[in-house]
């Protein structure tokens, strides 16, 4: 895979100078059309040491338009990154559309590393690579082009590299016992390597592999690379723009089969008397178990979905009294800021994860992709038929990283709707609850159930389930959830 | 001072039953109408260990609207808050515009520990209180209500909590060592809480001392307090708004003096030999001073101000070509994002901090404020001419952290500026950088002027002064902007 690499490319000093201030033109106009039509593009520059990495990172700043896009250098995560699953670091800086990210020590170098250090297993490497490519293909899908080099050198030019910097004083600081062990674990290393490029090399995100033995060769020919890459990404766009939307998506099956909301029993209930006992016992409970959650470093993300009016507001209110009010946030779900709209849908919920033992609270949440952007047709069908996945995706980085995720759908039926409705507009301060959109709302509620069936049926996992909550009696729906969550705790603190 | 604090106040149960309903639906009401005005409350809940300050934050977040506010708690600094300047960690989560920040831990807590510990003298304490004054003059400013509480507790009170609490088996875990420490320095701790109480109970941002002996007291007064605090907020600011706008702001003194950017000589310039070879020489110099500057953690933060077309971007280049671009940020400053807008102007700013050794470079700043906001009108009179102030006291918390701190004003006559613009029209990939803004703002030459002059005569200090670049001729410009920067990281390496 790395022999075209190994062929000694070279280019000469006059051939670079003059095609340099060509190719960086072309860049600047591309930049300005990425602008205009609100495309991302993300760079990943990777390689074996001495590949050249810095030298043609530092050429492409100078050559882009450092206020259309932003390198962001990842080195050991800061201890805020620690605290958090593997790819949020990542996502925090994700370009916003229009910009170029370059990435250099991407998602690709710790996986990598660990292998060849004999930190992880062969599978668990695999494992990672699947959780890249996942994660490639959801920015893709989103309109992101991703663009990925590979800086290659032979082991005697990555030796003659190294000698030369140690020989000059003032390049010999760069030369670190790491790059020379690295020297010795070569044919380890690009064997782990050769390996995960091509298990993420896939039609859409593919592996340039460049030459890196010469530098006006390398940095011309990512150079390039990168242009023709955003050119026919480009045209790609135009063209599919023209064409009538395809059909060529997943398909979600419905019919007239049971309904996995009709099986709820809304006539669950409660008395006053258990109630108020319950309600005491759990939440003492649920405040002994947050407290070692907390001390453990075990972080909760909490997702409150429901019909307007199906009582997420209280139930959470009885949940947060059990909890540290120091260690809670609540994440209030409405409609994105610009900065959010010019990011992955997802980006708007990876930036408030919990740091370490500490709760996030979503009131509404990422399944308003499937919901109301659904229904409502603020997302395009292929957009919300690609979201389960997404989301099971997402939720499973959260459990991997140890996260009690808990999902609750608080259900109602119309007729109970309808009653507090009316008895919110009664209460001063609850008034302004209820809009005119709401009422709206209901005249959807089929389309709705249908949205609501499908989002249970495939975004129910075993990590993270869906708990349906049979909210018509609100004492019972309150004790349901403050059970299901002191459980999810039992199970993680055993 | 706690004398008022130590009258044994209590609130029987069926009192405190009666009393909170009410409470807590005008205090809901009223986040309704900060929502709708755009307001943003800080309550710091402060006090003596013990003083129920956890039951208090517990109890607000109770009562209020989750969705409208958010509890933030400062324990020990995490390494990316360390990095920065010590109130970056309480920018970043501030209280956006409609919304309520509780904090926990807030900016007093570090300043009193470390006295209490005679970690800091009597001298530097009184210099922090300084600076919190200034912070929250500043935020008072910008409109947002600052409420602060102080619970208050007698030593024997506290020792009895303490041994109530351990003698629980439930609670006894919270009680740390560090806490009957505390009870050991409790009169030294009041000592100091009471100075710095005093400092800082300025008539816009006082202090509200409670007694804790009572939780449901204590409770009760505070949620009072900030429920008196909000309406009156709230209503002196639409008294305001039916006032006429008052006069009562720092005057602007300007006149016919000589003008600062009229003494700048712009007929110096610079052959293309020398230049070529102090180029080469300063960006050598520059990366060697760059390299030790980040080894020993000292970040930068560059200002490029100027005329348009005053070359900024050209000289950023020159200066981003001698550093690594896994080191610095360039920051393009434009219109604030809609996130922004509902924050303190310098709030977009505090975002962009580098972490530690590394560089952000703003093309464009915090100066707009006093620059195009205040000749085009986008500032009220009141808000840039504040603004000097709030500068000077930004800038000077950044070299108090030890951040190089550098701000260059790019001077460009108007032939200049004429011959510049025509030339980028005749080039495809500057094209862009032309629009009739542009033209529209050379008519405005004048105003600028004075806005200029007035900008570098009173934000010019010792520790970041303004450096003034005859920019008529680019080389001449470039070389003097990377011997600025050279100077002052020598400045700081010695």
């Amino acid at each position: 895979m790395f022999e075209i690499a190994e062929l000694g490319h070279k280019v000469s000093k006059a051939d670079y100078l003059e095609k340099v201030p060509e190719l960086r033109t072309q860049l600047l106009m591309l930049q300005q059309e990425l602008r205009s039509q609100d495309l991302s593009v993300i760079i990943l520059i990777s390689g074996v040491d001495g590949g050249g990495k810095g030298e043609v990172i530092n050429l492409l700043n100078e050559w882009l338009d450092p206020r259309l896009m932003r390198t962001n250098a990842y080195d050991s995560p800061s201890d805020e990154e620690k605290e958090r699953p593997e790819f949020w670091r990542f996502w925090r800086t994700m370009p916003a559309k229009g910009t170029v990210g370059i990435y250099v020590g991407s998602w690709y170098s710790q996986p990598i590393a660990n292998r060849v250090y004999g930190k992880i297993t062969e599978p668990e490497l695999q494992v990672h690579l699947r959780h890249i490519n996942e994660l490639e293909q959801e920015l893709a899908n989103d309109g992101t082009l991703i663009i990925k080099c590979w800086l290659h050198l032979k082991q005697e030019q990555q030796k003659k590299r190294l000698k030369k910097l140690e020989k000059d004083p003032e390049t010999a600081w760069q030369v670190t016992a790491r790059d020379k062990e690295h020297l010795k674990m070569y044919d380890t290393f690009v064997s782990v390597a050769e390996n995960a490029l091509k298990e993420t090399s896939t039609a859409a995100n593919p592996w340039r592999i460049v030459e890196g033995s010469d530098i006006r060769y390398s940095s011309l020919t990512v150079g390039q690379h990168i242009l023709d890459k955003i050119k026919l990404h480009i045209e790609t766009k135009q063209r599919k723009e023209s064409l009538p939307p395809s059909s060529d998506t997943p398909q979600i099956i419905h019919g007239n089969q049971p309904s996995i909301l009709d099986s709820l029993d809304l006539n669950l209930s409660l008395d006053k008397k258990p109630y108020n006992e319950q309600l005491n016992y759990y939440q003492g409970k649920l405040n002994k178990l947050a407290r070692q959650a907390h001390e453990k470093k075990i972080s909760s993300v909490l997702v409150f979905e429901g019909w307007d009016a199906g009582g997420k507001g209280g139930a959470i209110r009885r949940l947060t009294h059990a909890l540290d009010a120091r260690n809670y946030q609540v994440i209030p779900v409405a409609a994105p800021t610009d900065e959010e709209r010019m990011q992955h849908y997802l980006w708007r919920f990876w930036r408030h994860m919990p740091r370490a033992g500490k709760v996030s609270i979503y009131d509404r949440s990422w399944y308003g992709r499937v919901l109301v952007e659904r229904v409502e047709g603020f997302a395009k069908d292929p957009e919300w038929k690609r979201a389960y996945s997404e989301i099971v995706n997402f939720e499973e980085a959260l459990t991997r990283h140890g996260i009690a995720v808990l999902k609750f759908w608080l259900h109602i039926d119309q007729d109970e709707q309808l009653r507090r409705f009316k008895e919110r507009e009664q209460i001063s301060y609850k008034k302004h609850k209820i809009t005119e959109d709401d009422y709206r709302n209901r005249n959807q509620w089929d389309a709705y159930s249908l949205a609501v069936n499908d989002m249970v049926a495939r975004t129910s996992t075993q990590s993270a389930p869906w708990i349906l909550v049979e909210g018509n009696d609100k004492r019972y729906a309150r004790i349901k959830i403050l059970k299901a969550y002191c459980e999810k705790l039992e199970s993680l603190l055993d």
